[in-house]
């Protein structure tokens, strides 16, 4: 059709409109047909971030210790080989000090979360600091108990994500790169402590971990240790995307596979001298079969095992690590030591159980979302159809988030195949800048959490990573890696005195 | 466009054809563009069958009884309730007789292929009827031995499908309409009976299913029977759909999730007065783990109780039975009594293990077909993705199937969701007038047997079965069904003394 002034006035308008959405409703309201698309300008519409976007897509520093991150992270070989029975083994500095970890970035008692409050309080009673709710209240409030995060610790939590001196924890070591990472044990469903309940029943749980299922869980993996060098997390996570899990917020196919792997030894262990009492692995292995969920601690420290091989990647513009503290979002960077980059945590978007409601909800929440950094969970919904049942949504929506995860990443890992994409290899390695460019931002799917304390999961969903997150890093990084200007002349660059140099610094300009 | 008889003859053709694919060389030959429209006429292109065909796709008593068979397969509830220790304890009449039952329609020794035959003699020395092959062979050649079907045994068997006296059976009730059904037990992959190997390695371990895993497998079953009725082997089948299984050719997550309904109770069984010994356990548990199409025999025996309640529906043309001999397919219909409907066996098309090619493949074997008679296998191919890494294809064919098969069933089941399709229902109840009004005939996922006994399985793929076998099951219902001619006025219809009447039969004409 040749374009026509005339017919122009005359005819109702067909209007393709490109970013801003504020023309729509009229061209709608005067009976002309639309057609939207979506665009901002990079940078998300901000001339100077445009400018410092520019500088650092086209710096190859940047660009080759990205290729050095995921290789790294393709690389991981996460081993699980251990129970510590108690985290004040690991950590020694927790004996002498009423220590609590916590999910996500830093957060003040003030700032908290109501089930991020109601975590400490259950923590502070569990250890036996306080005999009361209000004495245990008193002592948080009053200054009494030192807080930290897991991840400054090489560990993640679910939820509330609270990891106190008597817990026994998932230790995991990335087999190819040598580091540890640990992790405490999934409570299963209902009232639990990572929700922010602390009933006699949720503290008699925990104990019930400590007396019963750790030292069940300890046999086993020592057993495989022995044999195998431990259980492969990494295996069962890449078969589990074969069979319908995302091994974030569906994680039923791998709980099956962890399953088989402790049912077997655990029945060669069984009945010897000085041998775990049989009906404490029948316990243990009925918890576990009951708890769908039991696997995400294990995707998790595999994931952190994963991610913090990627870490302290001078120039490395690769996310390592997304934790949710319930009030804030914060994003850790490979080439960016141990800053936290933070905004306000968003609401899940999802499926409510009976009888809850979107005004219930507990801002995003949890150390989960390590999943999606390497790669699986929103980035690997396309293989988790049944995922939608649970948390709305159709199979394309699945599909789409997947693909719409390779726009942010670097490449794709050729160990997680996607079977809904023809097995092509997931997303891996968040790119901040490529964040920044096309205004998408990382897709989690996660569970929701009610805002008060203890009432525990209310449904399940997804969750957009805020924005400004990724503003705030990317500045640092135009801040810190532009202010050393590129050698005019070839020789050893000036970044390399950068305290963020390591083993993993490139020499190559 | 319009039609010009002179740019007809002037420009390059463009052409849709329809049917015969005679006419499209000649087109591309010269330049033409060409869309080939498949369709054949209905009747398998036989005007007499065709007229037959018309017939019985207009009589509302087929379409009744189909409406019924559906519901039937549909309200079943397969539970796994038992191990029979023996199989002549099921069925005495083992105990006089050398019987042997195998797989598909019958088949006598001259025409048996090679792995049946190495089973059959397998299976001869396993009963200590023989104690040298060559003593089992003239037993075998002499006519010293009986054969007879599983299926008429209410049993189905994987591959060559041989059930002896002295083998365990997995005993399954369909808690809604109360039939029993039987199978063996799967024996792992490599050299087995069920591919006609029969060295002293494969008797040795159906003599220690005999002596270790049945009485493990019965102590857990029963454990779970006092409290459950059984395992809910259709529960099992469901939830396999939404992780990666189509519970025919491959098992994963199905297995897995029997291994945890296994381990549990035997966890709790373990250790007691009588009890069964911990080794005993601990070897069961590591076979069943590293069997990870362990639940292929459970698979096909929740089907065959299905299907046996669908059966004996006067009237209906549903598919209850589809099974293979390795040389012949055979065909039972729910309305046709015990008839077998067979045709030469094709050879299956996929992907072969290293050093194997199609030549060497054995025709399509076994009652495992009996799978996809309840809408699992190729009817469920879309929940399948990870199959085509092993039967070849992409995961556009594994959709393709599914969708195909809906043309040919009754309807779809609300009981089994297919992910990949937005959780539409599995197609339900193969209609044999519907596969000769399409010509699209059935999809079966497949293992490929080798040709000679011994060898096992050297890949895995798909096959059709035969149209012969539908188009001699529709010729049977026109002779059987139109020769009653429908009353002229209301009262008792005169098939109401047909001898394939029974509980299910319709009253209403």
């Amino acid at each position: 059709m040749t374009l026509n002034a005339n017919t122009l006035l005359t005819q109702a308008p067909a209007v393709l409109n490109v970013g801003i959405d504020a023309f729509n409703p009229s061209v709608i309201a005067n009976g002309g047909t639309l057609t939207h698309l979506q665009w901002q300008p990079p940078g998300n519409a901000d001339p100077a971030l445009a400018w410092k976007l520019a500088q650092l897509m086209a710096d190859p520093r940047i660009e080759q210790a990205n290729v050095l991150a995921t290789q790294r992270i393709i690389n991981a070989r996460p081993m699980w080989e251990d129970i510590a029975l108690r985290a004040d083994g690991v950590w020694p500095e927790m004996k002498n000090t009423r220590l609590l970890l916590h999910a996500g970035p830093p957060v003040a008692w003030g700032q908290m979360c109501g089930p991020m409050r109601g975590a400490m309080l259950g923590a502070v009673l569990y250890e036996g600091w306080a005999d009361t709710p209000p004495q245990a209240q008193a002592l948080l409030e009053g200054g009494e108990i030192e807080f930290a995060q897991c991840h400054d610790f090489g560990a993640v939590g679910p939820m509330t994500g609270i990891i106190s001196a008597s817990m026994p924890l998932i230790q995991v070591r990335d087999a190819t790169h040598g580091n540890l990472a640990y992790t405490n044990i999934n409570e299963g469903i209902g009232r639990c402590l990572r929700f922010g309940a602390n009933g006699p029943d949720v503290l008699q749980r925990l104990k019930w971990f400590e007396a019963v299922l750790a030292p069940v869980l300890k046999a086993a993996v020592r057993h495989a240790f022995d044999r195998s060098g431990g259980i492969d997390l990494k295996a069962i996570q890449s078969q589990a995307l074969l069979m319908g899990d995302e091994v974030h917020s569906r994680n039923a196919a791998s709980t099956s596979l962890l399953f088989m792997a402790l049912a077997v030894p655990l029945a060669a262990v069984s009945g010897g001298k000085d041998a775990i009492p049989q009906d404490h692995i029948h316990q243990t292995l009925d918890f576990v079969a009951k708890t769908s969920q039991f696997f995400l601690n294990y995707s998790m420290v595999s994931c952190k095992a994963i991610m913090d091989a990627a870490h302290g990647i001078a120039f490395s513009s690769v996310v390592t690590a997304i934790a949710r503290n319930g009030t804030e979002t914060g994003l850790r960077i490979s080439g960016m030591g141990t800053q936290w980059f933070t905004a306000k945590s968003d609401l899940p978007q999802g499926l409510y159980f009976p009888g809850f409601k979107p005004a219930d909800s507990c801002p995003d929440i949890g150390d989960s979302a390590i999943t999606e950094a390497a790669g699986f969970g929103g980035c690997a919904f396309a293989a988790s159809p049944a995922l939608t049942l649970l948390a709305g949504g159709s199979v394309i929506d699945a599909v789409r988030y997947s693909r719409e995860m390779y726009e942010i990443t670097v490449t794709r890992n050729p160990s997680l195949s996607l079977p809904a994409l023809d097995f092509a290899g997931a997303p891996c390695g968040i790119d901040v800048r490529k964040v920044v460019d096309t205004g998408i931002r990382p897709v989690l799917t996660t569970g929701i959490a009610h805002k008060d304390a203890g009432v525990g999961q209310i449904g399940a969903g997804i969750v957009r990573v805020p924005m400004q997150s990724f503003v705030r890093a990317l500045n640092a990084m135009a801040e810190q890696f532009m202010s050393a200007p590129r050698p005019a002349q070839a020789g050893r660059p000036p970044w390399g005195s950068s305290k963020v140099a390591g083993p993993h610094f490139l020499e190559k300009g």
